[in-house]
């Protein structure tokens, strides 16, 4: 892959730099709760960054703020999911990839939510999987967050036990504006990335996208403080973030799902359900990407992946599950 | 069958005490070709184990060794997955659960062999997800396994290059005599355990299986000296192993299916398709266990894992899928 | 657009009486190929009907007419499935029910195309169901269309054989505006109905929708001369369409998912995948209603459909697949 | 296909004569309570038939006849659906296909029995989609039992409400054992057949099986009275039933999976799950026989199908779930 990135202050180091010098704008958005947004669409950006520029912004938790204390109810929730933006990037077109380094993620409060809804999670009847069965009660936990241990606290509800979860928090959302004129809800992965629920969108990290519409439209937001594999009872650690991001442009270079890197691991995201349709994807995908942009035959990629490939099940409680996988880059061929 | 008896100095910190200060005997079991089993059910033993007694004893690799150099054929495999065994563990009735602690695993030979069978694998049709495509190639990849550096070598088919990955030896294939009377390919994974293609059946750890026929009747074998998540290609390193296993009993206490229990994690074991229901079990199992051992109510329970649980996604290849659900013991209650 | 009025003479068996004796129009609306739309979303309609009138329209084939002789190809298709529409229907608030009865529907000319793409049908890999081995061909089939006769003819490519096959023609695409601002591509179906390839959306039955916005806004297109169950290869006998239905609304009476009634039978849809929750979603329907509107629980309900239910398995081929659950009305209990 | 059917004095209309003439058997089993099995395998026969020869016999009913009256209890029940047999087929051996034809099935006692057991059922959770919400309550119905107007009543529980349903007597379990010298559970369908909980398997009506140990080795039981596609709560109406199958076998033709062919159908099946590779097994299974014994080819076969195919589902509450896959006989190419 060629990266059109432009050096900045920052360090970027999972992003080669192509040795040219200019100048990164941070551009700072605050967004009000009329600015929120539900779907991933087309439409209005609030703000167009050049690529290269650094976004400075906070998003709201999943619940909108409005789940604060004991006694406060989910159904005063008035959507699932706000999300900050969308954020056009200046030159991208459909056909391009659009690059989000994640700079920094703080937990923006000082308590994280957690919530059994009625037909969210995996072990319970869904809308999607419904059952004649007497459903769960609704229940709240309440996380004390600590940003100076770095830690979050669990609170039983029926026992005085608690016990401390390290902080690691990352967008719950982060996609893009979906192809052939679709809008999706905030809860549903794609595509367009959106709601995955994959702790690989921490600060470190850099995701690809998929540009679908002009400016690509960048959304953000249902930041998790902590998260454990399959998000299995329908949340996480949730909570408002303060978010710092770098965007740029793979100009001329299509992606069909989101992709991420870290310092160690390339990674392909497949969302759909079942989840073997999810795993197929995301190893369709990292296969092709190792043929395409390393030396190896696709067989040859397919049998190495079978020996030393990483699976990360992210979530199966949002209308599409979402399966990563990963390939450790010491097992990486040479570049084409 | 040649039994001597020793007594052994193993810590068997994870099993429970057999009363006091006993001899465990060191068994060893060299099978035949003609030893070897393709189903786990219920057969005379080839030999019965105290609770306490240490197991020695070799596995064939799941090609039944025919496949040696280039140029072999897996038209020439007798039978997938040849078993070693079945072991009754003296004692064991149906009601109970088998301790198995894995004390050392070994690559017994200087190969391992990867394949792409038509048929078989994530990314191909196979005889359950059947499809009219023209199938893949017959392909076998050798491994060069060398026990000193503790690493095999993948060779790329396609082009010339390498690359080392560490060995990590463990058992495809561990379980017992089903229930009800089944016997279940020596492919299959499920309640008994089985070709379940996780790397926790390891050295270090231990596994639970529920006794389900009198003796319990364990099978051992598939070794794999690697294996990438989800083995999504079919195979993974495929190894004959020279193994030691310390058995033992919990008398009364019945588990529905098996669990992992590592130095620091508790697991457990769902094996079916599609891998929602797997996990589904998995988790099932794993909020039991908590609110069963540990002073936390089921609610509790599942809210603690959406925020800290591990998914290991062992295997999508085999006629049933396995997913393995975890929690660091750093986050348990405190025990009943 | 011409608007006539018209008296109708139609007797509407099962549409609720929208409050006596009143003068229905017939709505007359005839598409340009750039008034065709590709998803199921809020727009401005192309016309408002009034609760009771006859809407007199065409459709295109779900390729857009290009496939037309021998060497003709799929590239050429600019958009799958072009809708006609949307249609406001005055008065429709989200909360009621849209009816819609198909009148009349007749194949719009000589030829029917039936074709295998490559990553589409059940029994070949597709984008959400992917796989390495090499793909299938595209081919393209021609049925002449006998509206006299009735009767469209199959020619096998491979060989001389023909056979003729009843013609039935249904919409492919029926449905709605989404919830939640929601757009959706015209392949898709879900619960605004949309591309769920059911041949109950023939003429002579009624169609339900959830109203999710102001006017409803119904799309139709991608007729069928004939179908399988389950559209294994991806298509029907994909024909263009000249259709009289008839809308109503059922105020402030919410429904979920749509729903058919025909002389004979009450069917629920429920669209997603895998099947089993399609199954999962059209049955917990099913069961609601009968309940909500027939003296019968919903035990009782659920046990007399295990014993005389009707399952269509519509499609396995959309991005989501269509599972449609029915009882017989002679299995009624009296009505509530 | 060639067939050694023998001729009798039975009219086997579906089954074409060889010409010669032999005089057929008819055997006569009772099974006693002790007599009956629960699994598919292999096992001494309770009797052993010529092919041609007639078969007399009973099956209890899915509950081993415990549940008789209110209040009897799903406790009780021994095992779930004894099975009846195994019968050997003289000259049967692994590579023929074994032929019944089922001549005649009655009910045979007063009352059916339907009930809602908890851990079974497509609408609550089961042993293998576990969730934690409350169970449903166990609830037994029972179905009055007409044997001159061939009905039975359907009693409403929660009201006085009341409804007749034709009796349509068919074999929920007819299988044989397992290939592999695996057993399996007399609850699960697969390759063997087994508790496919088909309709199709009805007096009238030819079922084809593998034949995978000498004597193929056939089991009956599980009969039902009626039931509606997909057994949505668990049960159809579970009888005992007097039976009169004829046997014979295809030598040296293999089938993968059981067939039916009525007088106006070819129908194969497939059983596993999610439904969605049920479907794919039973269609890979119709492209393969008409492919192999009509002059169509495979892509023909598939598009054919996708125009014309009938798809049962027939259940979706066994550990396995049951697709069947049907092409009306007019719709054939010639024989090859």
């Amino acid at each position: 892959m060629r990266r059109t990135f432009l050096l900045t202050s920052l360090v970027l180091l999972a992003l080669p730099s192509t040795g040219g010098m200019a100048r990164a704008a941070v551009v700072r958005y605050e967004p009000k709760e009329s600015d929120l947004k539900y779907v991933y669409g087309t439409m209005p950006p609030v703000a167009t960054l050049q690529p290269g520029d650094v976004l400075e912004t906070r998003t709201a938790d999943c619940f909108g703020g409005v789940i604060q204390k004991p006694g406060d109810s989910l159904s005063s929730v008035k959507g699932d999911n706000p999300l900050t933006g969308p954020f056009a990037v200046a030159g991208a077109e459909p056909g391009d990839t659009l690059v989000v380094k994640i700079l920094d993620l703080q937990v923006d409060g000082p308590r994280g939510v957690g919530a059994l809804a009625p037909g969210f999670g995996a072990l319970n009847p869904t809308n999607y999987t419904p059952m004649l069965n007497p459903p769960l009660p609704e229940r709240i936990w309440f996380y004390d967050i600590d940003p100076v241990g770095k830690v979050s606290t669990f609170h039983a509800h029926d026992s005085a036990w608690s016990v401390k979860i390290p902080l690691t928090p990352f967008f719950g959302c982060i996609g893009v504006a979906p192809a052939g004129s679709e809008a999706r809800s905030s809860v549903t992965p794609g595509e367009w990335g959106g709601n995955m629920d994959a702790n690989e969108a921490r600060a470190g990290n850099t995701v690809y996208f998929p540009v679908n519409v002009p400016g690509g439209l960048l959304f953000l937001g249902d930041g998790h403080a902590g998260q454990g594999d399959g998000e299995v009872a329908g949340t996480g650690i949730e909570v408002p973030l303060r978010a710092r991001v770098q965007v740029d442009l793979i100009k001329k270079q299509a992606i069909r799902w989101p992709r991420f890197e870290t310092d160690r691991m390339l990674m392909t995201v497949g969302a759909y359900r079942p989840l073997d349709d999810a795993l197929r994807i995301a190893f369709a995908e990292l296969v092709a990407w190792l043929h395409a942009d390393y030396t190896i035959s696709e067989l040859d990629a397919y049998e190495l992946l079978s020996k030393v490939a990483s699976i990360h099940l992210a979530e199966m409680v949002d209308p599409n599950y979402v399966v990563i996988a990963g390939i450790d880059r010491r097992y990486l061929p040479p570049k084409r």
